[in-house]
């Protein structure tokens, strides 16, 4: 199928970009040393090509992803790197056939991660971002009540999500240390083989976990983007229609807020600004030298890849003008 | 169902206030005065309580919106307030079996809505939101390009989606009337019985349309909340479980920007504050009244009811505990 034949708003995933982004990710951190983040994709036809260059860890951060994934016959080893209560969804999950293990911050999340079916856990340790996780110095309690209920303790994770999108390779370097600190004084506390931890934002500078978790880097987004260092490329768009040409010097794409995460800010387009997204429609100037006409296609470049993909039913894969493959979004929703 | 055993994060609707939002609009704008936009809610089950009141007309900015309130029964007077190209989705609109209005603003809109089969149009017509419609000037112009194809015009539609939110009523309504001048310009040139405009945020002060197309009043959230003089109620809320409680004073809840639309910002909680939103989660500074603790469940209030809706399957309609209807959300997509 060409590209233009699809009905618009739409994902893209540029196949070059997503090949060389794959293959970066792989060299740097080969097979178990990432955990890709199923979060950023929520497609197991995606993850699928995770573990043909021999990625076969996954971490969820939802029990959906969790059970999508086991039923996918992706479930060598599935970290729900979150905290539930659910007992229905712990059960789903201890049950799905998959190798599961939870994350647990406080004695009601071991309770329920126990109660649930689940075998295993790690500790969520805060190391820094204000959100789930114990303090440092209490993972080796939670450790111990999860052991008292008869879960293996696998290790650590902790998320420096507050320092995914510090610019300065060498700032980042050294606050991510600083975090790391953290969780490892608290894996002294745990014990264990696992020390999770990591985005993409910080795949290469952080230096004390023993797997990485990371998913943005596959599709990446304009604020990824801006961070030099990153060797990834940009491979998500949104495919749009040109509806409107105003003689006022705007145009109107015919894909808004309810086709684009928005939380980053607005989406952007090659050579123009976007001036404002609506429910259905994106607001832009267009690029001087390509005055486009209604009925043209144009890519949206989101701000912020996953809850992005949040909104769509599929992604296509494209070689240039040619859809060379249709991914279902199929593990949205909780 | 009592609440409480709905698995979250998940949709809300308070039925008290849901039935107030309805019967004030009723009220003031009775039957086809206003033509509810599907847009805001989604629901052909929500819009079945609209036409329990009198509303049979409807508004809709998606053709699946259009194409699946057809298939639900309610296709008596649908108009799609948007412009489509796509060859395909005319044709399913134009053979739904409902009366199908759609917006043209150009002359490759005409086209195309001659070409699909649609049957009537309205000229959209630019009421100062630089988006869609073309110039008042210009509108007598695409009525004939509209009529040479054999379409029947049924007169004119205009946004003002940017007096929306203008808080102060007498600003607002100054400038509505200013707006609203461009439209009956453009009116006097087009003909047609039908002058369609305006929005939850201007439904009492747009004195210049024949019918109101507004649909967030119906659950509403916490940007239109801020309008002094709307009379309607927060019904729409975000039902989350507290996952994490921290002794620095912050708790994490189980819903986050996956379930929430966020280009109007972060929801509000009840007597505490947001601080941000995760993918799957929202710190918070809770009501220090009624510090939380693990498996508490909470309300967050969304700041924007469209996209929020357009994120989940469902939406539980409670009275008090009692979880007294489900309705799917089953016009998402395009």
């Amino acid at each position: 199928m060409d590209v233009n034949e699809i009905p618009t708003p739409a994902l893209l995933v540029d196949a070059t970009a997503f090949e060389h982004n794959v293959a970066a990710m792989a060299a740097a951190l080969p097979g178990p040393r990432l955990r890709p983040h199923v979060k950023a994709f929520k497609s197991t036809a995606l993850a699928r090509r995770l573990v043909e260059v021999g990625h076969i860890t996954f971490c969820c951060a939802t029990p959906r992803e969790v059970v999508g994934m086991a039923g996918a016959g992706m479930g060598e080893d599935l970290l729900l790197a979150n905290e539930t209560l659910d007992p229905a969804r712990l059960h789903a999950m201890a049950t799905s056939g998959a190798r599961v293990t939870a994350a647990v911050d406080s004695e009601a999340t071991v309770d329920a991660a126990a109660a649930g079916g689940i075998g295993e856990v790690l500790v969520d340790v805060n190391v820094g971002l204000p959100r789930c996780g114990c303090a440092p110095e209490d993972a080796g309690r939670i450790a111990e009540l999860a052991r008292a209920k008869g879960l293996d303790v696998r290790g650590v994770m902790g998320y420096e999500g507050h320092l995914m999108n510090v610019s300065d390779q060498e700032e980042r370097f050294a606050r991510v240390a600083k975090a790391m600190g953290r969780l490892t004084a608290a894996h002294e506390l745990v014990g264990g083989e696992v020390i999770s931890a990591g985005g993409t934002g910080t795949y290469s500078t952080n230096a004390a976990a023993t797997e990485i978790q990371a998913g943005s880097y596959t599709l990446m987004d304009t604020a990824y983007a801006q961070m030099p260092d990153l060797p990834f490329q940009l491979a998500l768009s949104l495919w749009c229609t040109v509806i409107h040409v105003s003689p006022d010097g705007w145009a109107v794409a015919d894909g808004g807020l309810k086709a684009l995460g928005m939380d980053h800010g607005n989406p952007s387009v090659d050579g123009g600004e976007v001036l404002f997204c609506s429910d259905e429609h994106t607001t832009f100037t267009p690029d001087p030298e390509q005055p486009p006409t209604v009925g043209d296609r144009i890519r949206l470049w989101p701000a912020h890849v996953d809850p992005t993909v949040a909104l769509h039913e599929q992604m296509h894969l494209v070689e240039g003008d040619e859809v060379v493959d249709t991914w279902p979004v199929d593990l949205r929703g909780w």
